[in-house]
């Protein structure tokens, strides 16, 4: 089994070999967050008709050559544009035609000239005190989108922005992928219920809760099993349970090697289960247990919280991205900080070591300071603005050194 | 008039005069992301009881003194600590119980040896190659919170960890500041619902459904109202309803001068609204019209949606954490990323400008690209990643430079 022990990369590259787990259509108004399934291209052009982007008068550009403050052009005025409305006249030569903001530039006109640079004489004659150039203050009809160009690709998920400019195309349906559904199970004789009072050897459910709210900030949908006690039956119907109904099975409470192999034992009980990865050689989180039936991906998570949130941090967060079909995870991953350390850190060589760390900012730069902790302790990880990671291949870090960050996101 | 022109501080400024909007009591399943209302003080001492971290064996540390692999300790096996029980025994100078991840130290122990160091002789003998020191492994009834400290601030936004912590300590109801509800209308005769076909010169409400998904983004409850026309007695009516729904207004659709004149008729018409802002020194954004009555804050957005979005991003986010209760917002806001500029970028002085830019990963370093295009196009800002500030102050950044990028979340 020694062989199964993994490097961060290889269980980062194991968990991109799952597949998005369906697409769904949604209505527009739900779209914000969600993953698209499917290229969008643009239907149309937009804004589909020449729109002036000031308040002022559509002219002949030509007609303002020259104009000074001192020596202005005089345009006779010709109307004004209604908002919404196709312009019924034609600009001729010493034309000006009043606009507003969002207007369309009526025919003849190809320019518009601001209001600022306008002086009204009388009713039909406004003095022009500045030249512009063709199209200046114009929007032309595909200046925003081109009719049959790419909008946004397949794998992006929909920002504030995004979802506008599908309103902007008039799509009111959009074919997202479906959030990976995460059946969550807390193991453990010691673990009770959250109401409950724990007596002495005994702790509450710490980890449906943060397993739950990690999947929801995630983008994915959180199905808490509940609790299951040390025994093979039980934990293997759960499991069974969970194959189901979810797109993902996680297993937390595996930190002792009877949970372990608990775990174990089940997996090798459910026919067509394969065991990818028995321990990674990371701290903390090392007693993570993966394996895979058919699409699904079931894992082991070790029950200390801190160590579990670690590696949900490291790897399943991209693990969500891929079964979510996020093409543009990645990047998003880069929320890096580049900060200075305030202290030495040793790190034993051979695993990489992912060490809590407190973000303050002194000086117009980040220090990233330490927080140590006996292992099995939540308050360290409350404390944590992040965390920086130590590679294997180096014995440890020195005060002072430039390092990066990975911060929590801020919910 | 002229004085209600405001900087970019003074609308931050002001916008900090507004108050949380109230409390709510939300159960634990439903608490992430929530903004805590009230200090939450630990009710007991967590773990509560002595508690190992590893697997082993626990012992009196004194047995294990001088102990190494040529001069193992021996120790009777006095028997095994159950999960989630109180262990019955106590240890013995010279014995040595063994106990699982989590399980309770028994009494007469101080110290847990890792199963790592401990060679099984007979069943009721075991050798231990490494000597501890006391306490060690053992995590203390209060190591995590001590009853009576405080655990996370008042306007402290629940991250998942957070979340675990409440769990841990058995909080099942928490109190939470309520989410600010925020009234949207959307204003101009030429815009038309999302699913019409927009003729020359109509545009499809875009502002609808940025400032719904906006909202949702910074943990508010957006009321969107829907479409009003160029026309004082709707968009009064609309107005009030939106006072008497929500805790904020907001209109956006006054870019032209026509719109700003009559939501401004429309603020004077409602008893007790004072105006507060008209006009920021900024670009975009500088149409932004700000109105207070009561405890409510009334804003006209320009009809832009670029520029109504900019405004969202520098002045809407502060308002609604404000409303929201949020005291950790401006660490939030700190989301900034050093980057390199690639070219000049001129400014004019007097106002500060936001400017849409890229990032890109180059060698290790992110590169701000500014993305330039006419005002009132959408596409500007889906290709954006972040914005960059020019101050007021500068009259253009230089090709290199280093500078700082407010980036957009990712939903």
């Amino acid at each position: 089994m020694f062989f199964k022990v993994k490097t961060t990369e290889e269980v980062l590259e194991l968990v991109q070999g799952f597949q998005p787990v369906g697409e769904e259509i949604v209505t527009l108004d739900r779209a914000f967050g969600r993953v698209l399934s499917r290229e969008i291209v643009s239907p149309e052009d937009l804004p589909g008709f020449p729109r002036t982007s000031v308040d002022g008068y559509a002219i002949r550009a030509k007609d303002s050559f020259g104009a000074t403050e001192s020596l202005p052009a005089l345009l006779e005025i010709a109307g004004e544009v209604g908002m919404g409305e196709i312009p019924a006249m034609t600009v001729a030569p010493g034309q000006a035609v009043r606009i507003a903001t969002g207007g369309m530039v009526p025919k003849g006109a190809d320019g518009v000239v601001m209001v600022e640079y306008c002086h009204l004489m009388d009713q039909t004659t406004v003095e022009v005190s500045r030249a512009i150039s063709p199209q200046e203050n114009v929007i032309q009809p595909d200046d925003d989108f081109k009719k049959g160009t790419a909008v946004l690709q397949e794998g992006w998920r929909l920002r504030s922005q995004d979802v506008g400019v599908l309103a902007g195309l008039g799509v009111t349906e959009v074919a997202v992928h479906r959030k990976p559904r995460v059946a969550i199970i807390s193991t453990g004789d010691e673990v009770i219920p959250v109401q409950d009072k724990p007596k002495p050897g005994q702790v509450r459910d710490i980890n449906t809760y943060t397993l739950c709210a990690f999947c929801t900030e995630e983008g994915a949908e959180p199905i808490p099993l509940g609790l299951c006690r040390d025994d093979f039956e039980q934990l293997r119907d759960m499991v069974v349970k969970g194959l189901e109904t979810a797109d993902t099975v996680w297993i937390s409470g595996g930190s002792s090697v009877g949970t372990r192999d608990l775990t174990l034992k089940v997996f090798e009980s459910i026919e067509g289960t394969e065991l990818l990865v028995h321990g990674i050689s990371i701290s903390p989180g090392k007693p993570t247990i993966i394996a895979r039936r058919a699409a699904t991906g079931i894992f082991g998570l070790p029950g200390h919280t801190a160590s579990a949130m670690v590696v949900a941090e490291v790897f399943l967060a991209p693990f969500l991205a891929r079964l979510g079909g996020e093409t543009n995870f990645l990047e998003r991953m880069q929320n890096k900080v580049a900060a200075k350390l305030s202290r030495n850190i040793e790190s034993a060589s051979g695993r990489d070591d992912f060490i809590r760390v407190r973000l303050i900012r002194k000086e117009g730069q980040w220090i990233a300071e330490p927080i140590f902790g006996k292992s099995g302790l939540i308050s360290t990880l409350v404390e944590a603005d992040g965390l920086l990671r130590i590679d294997r291949n180096t014995e440890g870090l020195y005060q002072g050194q430039e390092v990066e960050v990975m911060r929590f996101k801020k919910a």
